[in-house]
């Protein structure tokens, strides 16, 4: 799989995070083009899109939202992250509860659109923010998962397609300091799977938000509802 | 990759077209448990849906149709088959005009929002009526892109979850062939790009039906407009 994005045209797939939000930065100086992707799969986290919005606007890369509500709830069921009815587990990413946030092969399916999209308007392939913190919980977030998208986009058109994974193995602390180093509007991205005016602070994505900035030495500019 | 799908339980892709009815009607008599999976992507052939309602009907096999028209809106562009701008080309599907009607990556898409689905439902993976005839002119058709879809099947959640093609070194004839056998209701299938009242008889897709019940030796049950 290719790391390198240096002076091609791709589509980067941003869900407003942290780790997309860096990945958008960081693209923006080292790809000949790009236009970020955003997925409404009806995520209850709304504000991730609304974030996804306006770093994108910052960082002056064009932006579609794709709407896949309709979609996916025919496909995706029983996540916490899209059943109002399941409670947001609270604690690490590496406890068990945290499995009730697995929404099942969403990246296949966000990296499928992205790929027809990159196919349509003629870019080389699509960049994503899988990193080497990501692996614990979700399988579609490991590398060997990432190699096999890989091939299947470089067989998958007339013209090889390519998955761009800058951050695979780096930990979540060290895209802290490259988001740092290229001046990616991480004070705006949004990491929270609790949708409300501040970041709960007790989810395992705000947990490891939180831990990432610390480890990192990167004073956090985050508002949390509740310290640890 | 597998193509026995003997005791499993699996999603089948039904675009309502003769491969994937036959598939159906195969499945039936196999599988543990199957559900058809359609996907609404816009397609100007609104007939195919309708089509595959009427055979999963007559199947007894439970059915979905996943709206995908307002994702689809935003990744889809440029293919005649969504396009009513573009022309659907006539002649067969050899000819370079015919790939005015690829739209780019769409197996991958489909396949990944019915392996979500299967991964949601706990069933063994999904079944799709690849064919040796689809190879000429669309990439994601052919037996190494769906090799490389399985492998990322088996590998996007916790438990494996496979891509079945039962068809892939089959061709079309074969296909009508094994449809006769296990009675599976083809007369109710739509295979033309144009959606009108009855089957066009000039485009790519009738070309190669007609084609393939002359060759199999079966009485073509299918009403066309126009005889070549």
């Amino acid at each position: 799989m290719t790391t390198s994005i240096t002076d091609k045209r791709v589509v980067v797939l941003l869900s407003g995070g942290l780790d997309s939000t860096s990945l958008l930065g960081y693209a923006r100086g080292h790809v000949r083009e790009a236009v970020a992707i955003t997925f409404d799969y009806g995520q209850r986290h709304r504000c991730e899109i609304e974030a996804a919005k306006k770093v994108a606007g910052l960082l002056s890369v064009p932006h579609v939202v794709c709407d896949m509500t309709a979609a996916c709830s025919t496909v995706f069921a029983g996540s916490a992250l899209t059943s109002p009815s399941i409670p947001v587990p609270e604690g690490h990413y590496e406890d068990a509860s945290m499995q009730a946030t697995v929404v099942p092969n969403r990246n296949m399916v966000m990296l499928s659109m992205a790929i027809a999209y990159a196919a349509g308007i003629g870019y080389d392939g699509v960049a994503i923010a899988a990193h080497a913190g990501d692996h614990a919980v979700y399988p579609d977030c490991r590398e060997e998962f990432m190699l096999a998208m890989d091939t299947a986009a470089g067989l998958c058109h007339y013209k090889e397609l390519r998955i761009f994974a800058p951050f695979v193995e780096f930990r979540k602390e060290q895209i802290v300091c490259i988001a740092m180093a290229v001046h990616a509007p991480i004070e705006f991205s949004w990491s929270c799977y609790n949708g409300r005016d501040a970041h709960c602070g007790k989810c395992g994505t705000c947990v490891e938000r939180r831990e990432a900035f610390a480890v990192a030495g990167v004073a956090d500019p985050t508002l949390y509802e509740a310290t640890p």
